[in-house]
């Protein structure tokens, strides 16, 4: 067992998430400066007191300047970090290791990015290898192909799996319509999601998330600084990140039910953190719910749900708002938008909000109240096949 | 003084690098390979027993997938960093804090580029901010301005001054021919360098860095642990950077003789590796030599030479192979050759052969032997008005 983690050695003081979706008003520099200033407010701070930075995007800019230039932050580090979908996580990551190993006192991650107008459909995926042996597909072409793996695995009939589908996508809208940051602010109907257009394989353009701009961000500090800046931190439990090096597509034996990075990367963040059951111990989950399938196969990769039972749990209800375990009680990618530098740090600020107590009370989980302390982020970059996959758990307790 | 560093907390143990240059016979992939089969091979480990990558590029890949693709690193954490030509020093830097942090007991950082097929001229700059305030031209143009600005402000005769850069291309060739995996490997005589075709101001082409293809990898540990692998480690005394934020361009007051960002970053490494004369402490610096005047001018901000005398001390030879001070043993940019991702660790590659007595007896530097223990990497990123410097030192010995 090499990975040791850094459980509970820093904690998150401050967080900011600007609104995402068609911010045509906002160029990239503002996305950064309004989620920069949030995160800095809500943690007592100014921006001279941030030794260091870290910049994730996809694709809205390059070098650690893109941060530099917009917030001026003259004289101190700024690293650019790029994980596909999972950048945004990964700004964190370098923020907080670089905190822990004592080199800075106070740290920011930001996550940015403007989708809107840069020409990025969607409905494009990353380029293949250039040794040519991964076809060339689009993201909800890639991901469309678990619903039939699922459904013929587990011997779901195709219909009542596409209800389930339909559930997560009304879900994360009701989500999202409590939610005044989201792109998509509107609930939608079992009907309605079932008998939108058809984007891949069973996909209609309501299983799919948006197409977003955005940006957000936290500030890390060492854990035992914490209560100087907020008297609600988020200690870090546990991060843990997988990148895959499977054969993918062009191996035979590859099953379309399970992303195996999710599983290694979830248990070894639960054995970080010390988590024994995530279901009962987990306050909310914050998921990759780039298309409606692959919010199902989360909920089993994750421990949330046994095996084949995870679409009985979904029609159960247990991962709606007001459900056993709440799974993007924010909206998710789905209906808060999916500005990909962004999405791994605005996971973290529904933890933020819901673990402080500060989410709008008409989506605020009842599970905190209950006592639980832990939240968790799933982030996922790539498809099935290959992908990196980032767990992240944050709680408002140190261990002892 | 926020910045605290981490000296003495980690130490490279193991260290590869490639030929540069064109290497039409390799991909991507096969870079990365051979960089970390010498790194894993040097430190007497198996890719297993790393626990975390760091892979830089600036636009060969994306992705920590270009990495665990590549060598197929099952399970492991793979995060992909940019900051233009100071990636490959980032790359390290990551593994530095994750490794000091306690999250692993070993990682590696891999920087590498293939330009030569990329259709990358290196005459191109990166673009500039959309805002407009800043003029788009090529990374030479930019470089070119140095010169007339020193001879203006310090009243040296531009011909004397440019007879002083082809003096540093002379040198820098002259320790490529003695490097068997530099791109240029012979020397160049002073009227060759003046002769050569124009390319931007006073620049010609034996003026400019190559266009390269290439990797580098290096492997960390704590350093409590180093000596478990290798019997010569190198301990990571300081790792610093600063991304610019001045006004650039348009700010009428800049000042093309000088890189604020790096009197900046090389004044809080020394604070934090306890240097005081860099000149006389260091045995060696491997500096981001991308056109002949850089390297002036690095020779004055990074603290080698006085202000306005740096000229006179390269005419001198002090930074020559058998110089007081040797700046790019192994032939620096301008004869190893520049590739983007590469480059920061290849800096550190002659550091560990040179600091560890390794390095072919043609090119050892008199340093090390007389028992300076210290060696220093400078790597630039963008470029006079707003760059990203790093200055990362090694030594040998631990402080204490």
């Amino acid at each position: 067992m090499a990975a040791k983690g850094i459980r509970d050695q820093v904690a998150i003081i401050g967080m900011g998430c600007t609104s995402f979706g068609e911010r045509w008003d906002s160029s990239v520099d503002d996305l950064i400066i309004d989620a920069s200033a949030e995160a800095l407010t809500s943690a007592s701070l100014s921006l001279e007191q941030v030794d260091a930075f870290w910049v994730g995007t996809a694709g809205s800019g390059s070098s650690g300047l893109m941060l530099s230039r917009a917030l001026r932050t003259a004289d101190k580090p700024v690293t650019r970090v790029e994980n596909m979908c999972a950048t945004g996580s990964e700004a964190l990551r370098g923020a907080c290791y670089a905190v822990a190993s004592g080199a800075y006192d106070i740290a920011m991650a930001v996550g940015v990015e403007k989708l809107k107008d840069s020409g990025f459909s969607g409905l494009v995926g990353y380029p293949p290898p250039s040794d040519g042996t991964q076809p060339e597909t689009t993201a909800p072409a890639n991901f469309s192909l678990l619903a039939p793996a699922y459904a013929n695995k587990y011997g779901v009939d195709p219909d009542q799996l596409k209800e389930v589908f339909s559930r997560i996508a009304v879900k994360n809208h009701y989500n999202g319509a409590r939610n005044p940051r989201a792109q998509f602010r509107k609930e939608v109907s079992l009907e309605t999601v079932s008998a939108s257009p058809r984007i891949a394989g069973q996909l209609g353009v309501f299983d799919c998330s948006g197409v977003s701009d955005g940006a957000a961000a936290a500030i890390v500090v060492p854990a035992r600084d914490a209560h100087l800046y907020t008297r609600s931190p988020l200690y870090v439990k546990a991060l843990a990140l997988v990148a895959g090096s499977a054969a993918g597509y062009i191996d035979d034996s590859y099953d379309f039910t399970t992303f195996p990075e999710v599983v290694s990367s979830s248990r070894q963040a639960y054995a970080e953190a010390g988590i024994i059951n995530p279901a009962t111990e987990l306050a909310l989950a914050e998921v990759h719910d780039c298309f409606t399938p692959t919010e199902l196969i989360l909920m089993e990769d994750l421990g949330f749900a046994e095996r084949g039972c995870g679409w009985k749990e979904v029609l159960a209800g247990t991962f709606d708002l007001d459900g056993d375990l709440p799974v993007n009680p924010d909206g998710g990618l789905k209906a808060f938008g999916h500005p990909i530098g962004a999405s791994g740090l605005r996971m973290m600020y529904e933890c933020w909000l819901q673990l402080r107590g500060e989410a709008p009370a008409e989506r605020t989980v009842a599970t905190v109240a209950a006592g639980r302390t832990l939240g968790l982020t799933h982030n996922l970059g790539g498809g099935p096949g290959e992908s990196v996959s980032f767990v992240g758990i944050v709680g408002t307790e140190l261990s002892e």
